[in-house]
């Protein structure tokens, strides 16, 4: 399959982009935090779809829930890297669309800092917070 | 509205983005080329859905069909922007999908000079190929 469209076939979809943007950027690592955390007010079914296909996909991993633990989600390295896709989102959006500076979650980190400091927090091993 | 929402509003959907990349790498730019062309098999209300709401957002504009002539469509300053987004879903696609070299449609060319090309041939007095 061609490039693009592999790609599009998994990350082609508004709803995919703004759960990623909220892990990110938000550090939303839960169904509830991705559910009430979203400005756009995602529904929980649409959640729960896109969810699977990222864990589907090899986006993300969910961390086995313990007794009286809700599960985490993680980013994959295939997830770190979707982190240039996002901002190339974030500077078209920004100089194209109508756009409230006082919304932006992006983080004005370089991006090869932001990758690594996802791999860091993502890891398997990494601490809950 | 936050960037990255805004920019998925428009550009946050895999038809779309096959568009955008039909026109930007294969020089598709009238309604049966498109059609015709994409290897996805777009459906005739797909494509003229799609193909109002990139007018509407200003990605595209359409040239006057004069007589005995197809509407020629053409990108906008936002629509040759959207360059970096396509490259960034090509780079995603070719890392981390099953994909095949073969297909690829994304020129080797350095994105400025792809951009610069692409301001040529899509302003309002190029000449109709």
């Amino acid at each position: 399959m061609e490039p693009i469209s592999a790609a599009a076939d998994v990350l082609g979809d508004r709803w995919t982009l703004l759960i990623l943007r909220d892990i990110v950027f938000e550090d939303r690592r839960y169904f509830r935090a991705l559910l009430t955390g979203s400005a756009e007010g995602i529904a929980t079914n649409i959640l729960a779809d896109r969810l699977a296909r990222l864990l589907d996909a090899g986006i993300l991993t969910r961390g086995a829930a313990g007794r009286g633990q809700r599960a985490r989600y993680s980013l994959t390295e295939a997830g770190v890297q979707t982190v240039p896709v996002l901002l190339a989102f974030a500077d078209w959006g920004r100089d194209w669309r109508p756009t409230d500076t006082e919304a932006e979650t992006e983080r004005r980190l370089p991006v090869d800092e932001l990758m690594r400091d996802l791999r860091a927090r993502h890891a398997p091993d990494a601490e809950t917070s």
